[in-house]
Order: structure tokens, then sequence, then C-alpha cells
């Protein structure tokens, strides 16, 4: 895991194994290896050299570090990669390596790859809170407790409802993200100028082949056309505000004098350096902290859109480590609130309490009904 | 249309006719005519009285003004309206107006409904932009121009490219949009806690006549499940940056000495109060303008998804104007982009002399085949 | 008060009055007002060249709406007004309005003038708001009330001392909103590129002329230089951010179960349409919603900044519009927190109650103290 | 340096220096160790235990990856922090290290200390890149260049006014900026609630000597009062505005067929892997890439200003990610574009002919005197 103190975006260690520099090497590698597979099985380069490239990208050994900086400053990864690429590799092959590819068809295919890797993750784990969400939808829902507007007391409503309706929100959350990712996840193969110059008329057949190994959508070439990571970036900032709304809820419900509902004790969680009988809701911290981050990123590739020309100039630089910072607030995000989730410990008494002292009766509607069609609605999914 | 100079969000006539008074509350008045159908259809009340309510809400006259006065002072625009409408009813209907609904029903429900106007709008612009774009695109997908990456001469391209991939930006755009809305765009009837207490039972019958009378998805209640109306902030802002991508190519093609391309001349456009020689991209402006402003107005619906339980404070009362905004300006941009698209002046000397002077030959790779392959895609929408 | 039911920013009468078309207009013909009279001060025209401008301009009556369109179609405001100024002149005389200038020192003048008016308004709500909170602050000092941290019981406060608090943050944003009003309410007078080419070689004099007639600061010209404008934008979401804050409190402890504040009770406010036992806290939630919109407002000119050569295209055009936005918001946030504050209620046996349910005593360490150095720092301002 | 491929942010070796886990843990053993000095100086603790913490705290060795993932679980640094300081201690005098402070104490001065420390870098980066621009803005103030407004050719400019006005731009911003740090540069400490409860009464005097020996402003607790650090957010936002405005317009100025002024030649920087004969202005590309990135991160801050009550749930635990970010992305934007202005390529005949083929002349009004006023105000900083 990432170990910086101060500005660790709060991912997981999966998230971080995705983001991590030996796998943008390995899908850069990858990229370059499935290109020269795919244009010797064209016949634009002989087998031989196709092969050789192959070879010669698995076994290649790159310090990360040393990549980095030189990265920072050629301005593009791709460079002293496909050199050390070139070194590795006979003389009359060399220049067969990235044959007909532009550094952003590097950097922007190890991008879609790392977004398909980081959607999975983030997948399963709102699956798996949504699962938890509803289990508790269920079994509450029919369990009067007061309802609560504008921050006042209302009417009654079934406790489980609020645990279906934060379950849907995530649910719908989820479902757009795989939406999004399903066609943003595509290879880039474009070129110089995004026209596929130099790939012998053969580029659409050879960015086919390279999609399919790479396991990527199909795609002409999206140099500057950005709308789909804007999408993915909304859609996360969407998921993690969805997340967001049930922290609150637990927040607000675990308020003394309140009480309805707290977050698990696990043991060396949630504690004060200063107060011992503190008990922090320390996942809900960290999901709404990752709500107060997420729409600002998500708005800066809002921003970038209008991208210059053929392949603009600081948009799509700005975009690689903003969405990793959304990939990794989701992540730690919905680990947060799983955990919350699956140990939440639920006052009956205090609800019955509350509702008592609302005096607002206990009609709860028809709660029970709208959870389990909110229920189904998930299930489906 | 809104005449404020300085601050008028610059949406055009039919976009402001959407979003005027008189439309709101026209919805408004609509959603409790519905109502009170669907409640005299379920017997939940008699069919007398709702006739009628039908009727008055039909009949009643509403100053705009005074109940945009009284609606902020009363936090809600419910309140107000509901007033009148029971006013105009004989004592004992006056009750049944309204009956089992919450204000924040009226609200969300009258928004969904100018987001489906809107977005209509917006398609039909959207399309029409494209087609402009596809004719350009197919027009010239053979002529070979200078590419320009990081805006640098790189190398040539089929000049229709660009056209073809500005296209293919605001056709994702409005799919996306297209998608969202049909969604979003959905019945809000929960009650005062989102229960559907007061509705005898027979709140989903109810909900879902209501639904269909107004042209809407069915849903349960989403008082506080927002993800769906950020998601349409997001797409928005998502069209608006598609279509300032084209507005940005324009403007650099249209500078002196590149001059590959020019807004058409329009009378009284485009001038200046102190250069009779200039020529502004003034079409462009408009888009660009909306570019700068949409990122902040979507990011406000993301931040504002943690609302507090059955119904928050301030979170939703803080979206009507923010979506009105980006419906005016993807309004305003679309229209002057079409403007721009449609009326194009291209100068092939100019594209010629600047492809000779960059000399990089005139290998235009597979342009022509993605071309068309990306307007067939456009097509198919 | 404007009165778009759906749209309107919430801004109070007089903000509302500052940002009206007619005071748009007056400020125009005030900058060519002065502008003239400066210029026949330095010689640059004739005398009565001079007073027939300024004559012209005092006398012209021009309707708003038909100005707003031929703005919108022209891309400026300064075209359509200018030539009706000159249509008022005599032929002679008429070209010698607006020498100089371009259309952008109009519209950056009347941005200013604006700015510099609203920000007075903003100071006077401000300081009112503190009075009252610096009031409560001193009253309750030594009142123990439960602190609280994280959402949970933490240890004893003084109860006066949240609102020191509320009060230093709303004061040090009164004081930056100040400072930075101070130096951008400027003159803008540079002319078609910056140069102040046209001004017969006596630009800095006329300058400073228009400036000290118009009661701003005298600038080198700043077309493309727009920090100023964004650290006054920024300088509004905090102190609509500090406004907010207060708000957050009050809403926290006005929550059932807890209680120990209350916003007023104003006839017709913070009902419910569908439940009349509901209290909503309908100053708060003003506050908060402008608190949601106003950092994606801000961030618009902050993402604005790198504008184009002498004068950009878009992002100068994108900043009347937001910036009008936030003056309306900060007005309505601080005009509906002063109601909080002048009227709250305070339940002292519910701050005990609550005091003693929590268990963690009664020290409330050197509250007194603080407050007493909090008040005594915002009453030197 | 940082070394994530994929997510750095391009800050500098120094500027990673300040952020870097040992610099954070050494700042929070600092915070520990002044406050037992300020404690043993006014009595609060023997001496001798203030001078046994004081060794500890600077003998103390820590693994910051270990430290990382607890301060990760336990939700703050200071616990785990605090632990290992009083394990290194004496039984008796372990309870008297972090006396009467909270975890957020220790966090927010840790953050001061390198918001501050940051700045000095800043501060020194941007002098020295005006100073590089006034060199151009002299040397060139007389030389006459077509001026361009709206992306056209407009009227002439003395060449080096654009420098001068990047100068002002970005020397207001560091005025800000240090402005900003003065205030909001100061000492946290509060304790549990921010009473300063369990200091014995003398918590102004110990936060005094603490503020004295860490060199940081003394102030009143602050904890849940972050307007201070919002402004410290937005000025950095507006100083990478201002910077990438400059960037702005060396990329554009580069465009070919333009090429007025190029970014320097720099070994192994600005090639393309596609394209041997690219020159990318790859210093613009840092430059703009983080003006796309830096509006959301200020907003963010902006965002989450309503924190509750005397110390938040999420919204302070959001900053220092961002804030660190901020600085980062200002150090590399100041280091890129330092470079390119100190060897900025004019291209004298390009200008020339630029000019000529304008047609405007080639009358530059008082560029020269404006020239020299803006860089005698920028000589007084």
């Amino acid at each position: 895991m990432s170990h910086h103190l101060g500005t660790r975006s709060g991912g997981t260690p999966d998230m971080a194994e995705i983001y991590s520099d030996a796998a943008t090497i390995g899908h850069a590698l990858a990229f370059e290896a499935a290109l020269a597979r795919a244009q010797g099985d064209e016949g634009l380069i002989v087998r031989t050299a196709a092969d050789a490239i192959v070879a010669a990208a698995g076994g290649l050994h790159i310090d990360p570090e040393e990549l980095a900086d030189e990265a920072e400053h050629a301005g593009t990864l791709a460079i002293p990669l496909v050199r050390r690429l070139r070194v590795a590799l006979p003389e009359d092959v060399a220049a067969k390596a990235h044959l007909g590819a532009t550094s952003q068809d590097v950097a922007d295919t190890v991008l879609t790859l790392q977004m398909k890797a980081g959607a999975r993750l983030l997948d399963r784990d709102a699956a798996r809170l949504c699962v938890a969400l509803c289990a508790h939808a269920e079994r509450h829902a029919g369990t009067p407790a007061i309802g609560r507007t504008l921050l006042q007391d209302a009417c009654p409503i079934g406790f489980g409802l609020r645990f279906a309706q934060a379950a849907a929100g995530i649910d719908d959350a989820r479902r757009r993200l795989a939406d999004e990712i399903g066609t943003a996840a595509r290879i880039q193969l474009g070129g110089a100028a995004g026209t596929r110059a130099g790939l012998g008329g053969k580029g659409a057949a050879i960015a086919a082949r390279v999609a399919r190994e790479l396991d990527l959508a199909n795609s002409e070439p999206w140099h500057a056309r950005r709308t789909g990571l804007a999408a993915v970036a909304s859609a996360l900032a969407i998921l993690i505000g969805a997340a967001a709304k049930f922290a609150r809820d637990i927040a607000l419900l675990s308020q003394d004098r309140i009480a309805e509902a707290r977050e698990p004790r696990v043991a060396g969680r949630g504690g004060s350096s200063a107060m011992p009988h503190k008990r922090n809701p320390t996942g809900c911290q960290v999901a709404l902290s990752a709500a107060y981050r997420a729409p600002g990123l998500a708005a800066s590739l809002l921003g970038g859109l209008p991208q210059e020309a053929e392949r603009g100039l600081g948009g799509w630089q700005a975009e690689g480590p903003v969405l990793a910072d959304l990939f990794g607030l989701a992540a730690a995000s919905l680990a947060a609130m799983t955990i919350v989730a699956e140990g939440l410990e639920i006052d009956a008494d205090a609800i019955a309490r509350n509702l008592a002292e609302a005096g607002q009766g206990s009609d709860i509607g028809e709660s029970e009904a709208l959870v389990a069609a909110l229920v189904a609605h998930i299930g489906r999914s």
C-alpha cells in the first residue's frame, strides 16, 4: 500500500495494486506486445520481429522510479519506456516496436486497462455493500421508527426503508459505472494524429486484434474526444456520493441522544487521542471525506473536455492522476461502509423511544412494500 | 426571454419558456390535478372532489411574482400554491387537494417535467448540429490537412476527420443525456417521510397513475436519493464540453495566419466596438463560455448527494436553479454552434498552404475509413 | 426582486437592485460619461463634445429587454449601447463617444462597480450578523454545554464559544472580501488591445480621472489578468461557507432530542405542506443551500484564469453571471442567518439536560477567555 | 521524489521533501516536544518530564509505512504516534506526553507547518519566474507585435507588454498567498473540544510558547473554522492559474505559422514517440495540466467549510491531501514555466512578419509606459 502519510488517497490495498507502478508498466508493455503480435498477424511486420518484441516486452525489467523521473522530464511515459524496449531488441527489429503508435496510444490504453480493473473491484465491493444493506432493510422493514426531514422529526417510517433507499442509490451508481466502463474501457490506437497512418492500411484490423487481446472494447481513435472518461469520473463521484449518503445517515443516527445505530466496534478504530470514552464514526468519516473531494475531481475532467485539435495540450495529461484518486477514494469509501453495514449495531429500544417521544403515531404507510420493491430491483442487478 | 443583462444564462427562447414561471406553475398545478384524478380513480377521494380539484387547478390564475415572494418566505413553492388551490375549492373539498403529498413531491415532479422537456429540446438541437458536422466530415474526408497535436503541427489528417470526431463526441453526450433522462424523469410521490402514508394503502397505484398522466417514469419515492439528478447534471456538462471541443477547434482554426475555417458572417454579430476590421468567433465564445461554467455547476449536484435522512436540508433545494442554468447553457451552446457549423466558411487554399508549409507530406492514413465509421455510428442514433 | 420561481438565486431585494438591468445600464453610461469628461479635461476632445456626451449619457432611455437581445446577438453589451449613445449625439460628436475604449473596458468597469456595491451590502450584513453572534457568545460564554466532535458527545464547552467561533469565521471572511475588493474594484481602460492606443498618449491620466470619478481604484489595464476577480469569487464562497458553518450548527442543535437552540418562529416560514407540527430550519436551509452552490461557482472563475493573449475568448464572458450569483447567494445567506441569530431561541434546560446525560462533567476550560479574545478580535474590525 | 508513475502530482523534489512522510512525522514530534517544553516552562508538568518527552520525541525512529497503516485504521495519525512516544517514556512520564492536546491539534499543526514551508518555496520560485518575465518585458517593451483578442489579430502591442501582464498576475497571486499564509499558518492547540481544558488554565500561555517555538502565528483554536485553509487553497489555485495564463500564451505563440516564441530546447524533453520533428511545449503542458486540476481541488476545501460543531466529521480530514496536491502542482508549474521563461526563444522576424501581415500599423500606444509601471509595481514586492 502507498505509504504517504499526509497525502494517501485512502485507497485499499487491492486498488493500490491496480494503480501501482508495476501494474502501469505491465500494462504499457502489454500494449506494445499486443501491438506487435497484431502487426505480425496482419503481416505488417514479420512474425519473427513480432515474436522478438513480445518476448522483450515480457522480459523487460524496469526501475519504476527511474522511469518516472524520465517520463516526467520527457513529458510522456512512452518515450523512455519504448527506448528501453528498443534497446532490448536486435537493431533491425528495434524500429518495429511501437510502430505506428503514439505516446497517447500507450497512455490511454494503460488508463483504460486500469479503469476496467478498478471498476471490477468497485462493482464487487458495491454489490457486497448492497447485500448488507438489503439484509438490514428487510429485517427492519416493518419496524416503526421516526422519520426525519430537514433534520426534524417528521412522520414514522419503517426503519428498514432508509437502508433500502441507501442501497438503491448505491446500486444505481454501480450500474451507471458498469455501463460507462463498458464503452469507455476501449482501445486507443490512432498514431501520431489519430489517422492510423503508418499501419499499412490495416489499422482497423490491428486495433481490433489489440483490443481483443487486452480485453478492451474496440474503438476508433478518441485522442481528443474525452466524453467517456468524463462520464466515468462523474459515475465514480456519484458512487462516492451515494455511499456518503449512507454514511451521513449513520453518522446522524449515531449521535448521542439519538443513538439508533452505531458503527461496530473495531479494535483500534474510532478512538480519540484525548477522550477514552469516545467512539467515533470513523468508517463514515472515510466515506464523507471522500465525498468532499470527489466533486472537484470529477469537475476537473469535465473542465478538460474542450481539448485542442487532434491531441490537446494539458487536458488529457491531467486525467490520469485524477481518475486514480477517484478510484482510490471510491474503494476506501466502499470498504469502510461495508464494515459499517455488516457490523452495524442497531438499538431497537432507542428507535422505539425516539418514536414515542416524537408523538406522531406509528403509521409507516407502505414502507414494507417499498422496501420489497426497492430490494427486488437491486436484486435484479 | 429573460432580460437580465448582466446575469442571463444565455438560454434560448424555447428553453427559457420551459423554465418560465408560467411553466413552473403549470407543472405544479398539473401535478395536483393528476394526483386528485388518480385518487378519484382509486377511490381514495370521491369523484366529485377529484373533478372539482382538477377544475380548480385548471382555472387558477396565479401571479408569479407574488407566488415567488411567498415561496421564498415559506421555504417552499408548494405551501403558497396549495393554499391558493384550496381557497378556490369548496370547504369540504379543500382538504382533499394535495392529499398525502408533501412539498418536495411537487417540487421534484416539476423538476423532472422541466428536465424532460429541456432534454427533448437539446436532443433535437444536438441532432441538428451532428447532421451539419457529419456533412462537413464526409465532404472533406479525403482533403489532406495538417493535423495538430499539443498545439504543434504534427501529421496530415483528412480535414473532415476533425468534424467526425467532434460529432462523435456530441452524439455520445446526446445518447448519455437521453439515457439518464429516461430513468431520472420520474414521478415523485412519497408524502411527508417518503412512506406513502396517507394514501390509503394505494400509494403505488396512485403513483403509477400520476406518472402515466404526466408522462413520467414510474418510481418509488427518491426524496433523498439524488443520483439520477447528479447524473443528468453530469450528462449536461459533458454535452456542453463536447460542443465546446468543436468550438475550441473552430476558434483555433480561425486564427489569422492559420485561417482554415471561420464562423459565418452574421449581420451585427462578432463585431468589435473598437476595431471595425475584427470578426470575432462569437458563436464559439458562447460555447466556450458555457464550458467554463458547466463543470462547477455539475459539481454542486455531486457535492449535494449525501443528503440527510428522509428528506435533507439544503441539498435538494440547491438543485433546481443549477439544473436550469445547465439546461440554459447547453441550449445556448448548441444553438450557437449550429449556426457556426451550418454556415462554416472553409478555406481550401489555406488548408493546402498550411499543409505544404508543414512539410509532412500528405498521407492521411485511414482518415476516410474513420470518418465513414464514425458517421455511420452517429447515424444509427 | 427577480421573479423567477424556479431559478432565482435567492438574492435579497437590495442585492437584486444592484444587479438589475437598470443599474447595469446606468453604470455603463456612467463609464462613457466619465470617459468623455476625462478626455475633455485632458484636451483629447473638445469640452463641448465632452459635455454633449455627458448630457446624452445622462438623458438616454434604454429598453433593457431590447438591449439584452441585441447584446446577446452582438456578443457584447457595449456595441448596442454605444450605438444608442451615438445616435443621440450630433454627427460630429458621435465618433468622440467611447473614444479609445473597447467593449471589455465597459463590461469590466460595470462588473467592478457592481462588485463594489455588492460587497458594501455584504459587509454591512455580515457585521450585523457578527454583532448578533457576539452577543450570544458573551451571554452564554460561561454556560456549560456538551461539546460535540465528529458528531459525538465529547467534552463540555461554554455554550457561547460556538457562537464566538462562528462569528470569527464570518468576520475573517468579511475582512478578506473587503481586502480583495479594495484592489479588484478598479478601473478598466485599455482600449482594443490593452495598450491605451487612441488616447493621445494621455491614457494614464484619463484612466486616473475616470477611476476617481467612478470611485474605483486606479489601475493599468487587466483585460486578461483575472486574478483579482477569482480572488473575489473565492472570498465570496468563503463567506458563504462561513455563514453555512453557523447554519450547520444551528440545524444540528435544533434536531429533536437535542433541541438546544431553534430558529425563531416567523409567521408563514418553516412550515410543511404535509405536517402541521413541523418547524423547519428554513433560514439554515437557505444558507446551506447557498453553500452547496458556491464552491462550483468560485471554481469556474479559477478555471477561467488562463485567458488567451490580450483579451481571451469565453473566459471573461463567463464571469459576470457567476459573480452575480455569488453575490446573490451571499446576500440571501447572510439575511437568513441574521434573522436566525437575532431571534434564536435557546433552551437552557435542554443544554443542561444534554450535558448531564453526556456525563463528562462541566469543566469548560478556558472557554470564557477564548470567547473574550475572539470577540475582541472581531470588535476591532 | 515520489515514484508513482500514474498518479504523481508532479511536485518538484524539494516540495516532495516537504510533504514526505519523514517531514510529516518530524513535524508531529516537534509539536509534541514543543508542547512538553511549554508545559514545563509554565509549570504544568515538571521540568524533568518535559525534558524526557523532548528527548524521546527527538530520538524516536518510526517506520512510516507501519505508522500510515495504523493511522489509516485508527482514523487519525496522532493515536499511533503518541502511543509510540509514550512507550519510549518512563511510565510516570508517559501520561504527560500530548497532555491536553487532541489528535486534530497535531494534525492541524503539521498541516500549517507544511503549508508554511511549501509557501516559502513557491514564493521563491514565483519571484524567480517574475524576474525572468520582467526581463523579457523590458527588453521587448518597444517592439511592435500584433496583439490578439478573442483569438483574432487585433491591434499592435509592445511585445514585452504580454510578459509584464503575465508577471503582474503571478506577482499578484504570490502576494495573496503570502498574506494568507501569514495568518493561516498558525498554531492549533485547543484540546478535545477546543476549550483548552486540561491545560491548567494556562492554555493561552502554552499555545503562545508552542507557536513561537514552531515559528507559527499564535491563535485561538480554529478546529471547525477553516476559512484560512480555504483561502490558502484558493490562493494556490490562483497562482496556478496565473502561471497557466503565461503557459497558454506561450503555447499559442509557439504554434506553427505564428511561431513568435518557443520553449527552449531541453535535451530529452518535448519529443514525440511518433514524430521526430515535433517539439512539444512540454513546460506549458505541465502548467496547463495543473490548471485543469487546481479549481476542483480548491473547490473541495470551499465545500468543506460548513463543518459540524466543535470538530467536524469528514471535512477537515479531506483537506490534507488536497493541499498537498495543490502545493505539488504549483511547484511543478512554477518550475516548468521558469525553465520556459529563462530559456525562451523569441523570433523577432516572425513577430515583424505577423505584424505586417495583420496590416494594422504599428502604433503600440502606451505599451512602454505600461510595462514600466507594471514592472515597477512587481519590483516593489
